[in-house]
């Protein structure tokens, strides 16, 4: 398998899987509605778009400056998530890092959203597809690298390579990414370094860096299977992995 | 001061001093050949207009596949440089990276190259001018990030916080590129896993690696001074910065 680790998004992506990192928070939280029993989280990047899509009984999730907007249900801290009833519910959930990176990977095959929590399910789904190449892209945090997303990518990296050994080549930034694990001996020593992390311990969500840490914490892996535009705004529809 | 670190160049730059790194090897050889006393050490991406540009007496330096082109005095290994007697020579290097990072640089204010063997005194130059803001711009490997450049920024951005403490702010990518010396003990194991090391490896010049991983073997930092363009390709013209 051949394994390229992105960063920050660079287009153009013709590998057989591309997986997405937004670790803080928007990927953990997407994992964690689908462990819940959501039965599809539709992702998003404008309020408006979010609302209008949404039918009786979907629940809307969305933030700005850590608070819901108007008639939304809740916020998207991974913490108060994991404590929702969502089985059987459709979800809409507005980001503002997911569809940019999604936009940019514009990708037609397929794409998995991971973190710390899901890595090892995600390495057995490439595994078991005989995947020859992937993508491990991270979303970063306003437009530069971010701390965190590398280190998820380089611990995806250092699961890959434990599982195939020599059969797996990587290149610079999977090596880059992958050192540092051994700059921070628990990940979320890094996730509290990093720049969002920093800026949601302000907002007062710093329980969601501890959850966000948490090492193959769930078994379910997103896998984006539609994708649909109202007025010209996407919505990205992830479902679990069968 | 502010510290913005690249892991590849993405322009603009708005810092009052930019820092390029291409440690394996133009930055490193170019370091040395200012040490060795050469006058100036014009740099370009293209053979043919290196040997336009020189005069009788200066030395041609490049490297196609590992050899020399025709009429050329010496590749680039700095082993093989440092060997050299250039005192007071005029010398045009070609390389294919570095010309392709200064022109995404574009930039007007004050540019340094750097590396393992003059981070010291590049520290000492940017505390003595009050330097507000630096950015630090890996040139990365065909394009993408490079472990040995990676590691030579995250040198930086550790000797600068050792220097100014909490006077230093700096952005996810110092971080995460300060990390990787938790990685590798001796940064010289970072040159070996690193794609361009490799790939010097392969072509016999091992011995530059260790070279280039050495801490403060020099004392000169070379500054751009002058860009001319000779049919439209741009020469860039480097000095030992006073």
């Amino acid at each position: 398998m051949r394994l390229r680790v992105d960063l920050i998004p660079r287009p153009p992506y013709g590998e057989s899987a591309v997986v997405l990192i937004d670790v803080l928070r928007a990927t953990t939280s997407i994992a964690i509605l689908l462990e819940l029993g959501a039965r599809e989280v539709w992702v998003t990047p404008r309020v408006s778009t979010a609302r209008q899509a949404a039918r009786d009984g979907d629940l809307l999730l969305g933030e700005r400056e850590g608070i819901p907007p108007e008639g939304f249900h809740y916020g998207t801290s991974p913490v108060e998530l994991s404590k929702l009833d969502v089985k059987g519910r459709r979800i809409f959930y507005t980001s503002d890092n997911l569809p940019v990176a999604l936009e940019k990977i514009a990708y037609r095959g397929r794409v998995y959203l991971a973190g710390f929590r899901n890595a090892a399910t995600l390495v057995d789904n490439l595994v078991k597809d005989e995947t020859d190449s992937v993508a491990v892209v991270c979303a970063g945090f306003r437009g530069a690298e971010a701390l965190d997303d590398a280190l998820a990518a380089g611990f995806i990296a250092r699961s890959l390579r434990l599982r195939l050994g020599a059969d797996l080549s990587l290149g610079d930034a999977a090596r880059l990414a992958a050192s540092l694990l051994d700059a921070y001996a628990n990940p979320v020593d890094g996730l509290w370094a990093s720049a969002s992390g920093r800026f949601l311990n302000r907002l007062g969500y710093g329980d969601d860096l501890a959850l966000a840490s948490l090492i193959d914490a769930g078994q379910v892996l997103p896998v984006l299977d539609k994708v649909r535009k109202v007025e010209g705004v996407p919505l990205y529809r992830f479902v679990p992995r069968a």
